[in-house]
């Protein structure tokens, strides 16, 4: 454990903590890159009326913006709770490569988030979630995925 | 299956098709509240440069900010492809009743994204994940939550 971690780990907690006092979920997260913070946030659900403004989701957000680009391989992404499935999917689509925690799901679900119920939702096949699933109209959608492998302007992502 | 959603469904391809066209993922989506469109999107993430900014997610964003709240109960989302984990876990916390999709995270696996490998990543223990995962101050990141815990001025989410 390096002494940049507990450093930046701090600075993810102090946020989680300043959000409370503003009447926000106490959640921070900050994103390092080459041992320099890039961006940080905490949660704005409630403030902004976005249920995907987790701390975690903030921050990716604006690391893209300033490096103007979706892949932020080579950043490290410290957050004072263990990232939701929402949040961990974001991780991996911005490509991290390492995560840094402090409370777990378990203790995020001892104060009434359902981070832990929705790991739980998403491990389980989709006709036995607590939300409805049905799938239709395959054949129609798969032309798009065709036009997509023969595009020849298309950026991979 | 209703005309309705026949009729959403068709729409969330129709948007994943106009994207392809313009360089963008193919992926589009719908929410839809008492019976009429609410909010839609395609994927924007190389536009946006945007790690986050899958059809989902912004036609979530966009549906939340329309009806001022982070609750999109009643709702019901139409993707062209099932989502992925960052997706599944933001319809969750929108807590949208019901989510209507075309293509699988299997057909999307077949032209290069990164849905299905995430899912699998998610299931496994942190310390099994191709993401290096490390834990620490957990002590001092439970005094947010215990301050949480205590205000008064809080708005649950």
């Amino acid at each position: 454990m390096s002494d940049n971690d507990l450093l930046f780990m701090r600075r993810a907690i102090e946020l989680s903590l300043e959000n409370v006092k503003k009447g926000g979920g106490p959640f921070g997260a900050v994103i390092v890159r080459k041992g320099e913070i890039l961006a940080e946030s905490c949660n704005l659900v409630t403030v902004l009326n976005d249920p995907t403004a987790h701390a975690e989701i903030n921050a990716i957000r604006c690391a893209a913006r300033k490096l103007k680009t979706f892949d932020l391989s080579g950043c490290v992404i410290y957050s004072s709770c263990e990232p939701c499935p929402m949040c961990l999917g974001a991780i991996y689509w911005a490509r991290i490569n390492k995560v840094v925690f402090a409370n777990t799901t378990s203790d995020a679900q001892k104060i009434g988030f359902a981070d832990y119920l929705i790991y739980k939702e998403i491990s389980l096949p989709t006709q036995e979630r607590n939300i409805e699933f049905r799938q239709l109209l395959r054949e129609e959608a798969l032309k798009a995925f065709k036009a997509w492998e023969e595009s020849e302007n298309k950026i991979e992502y």
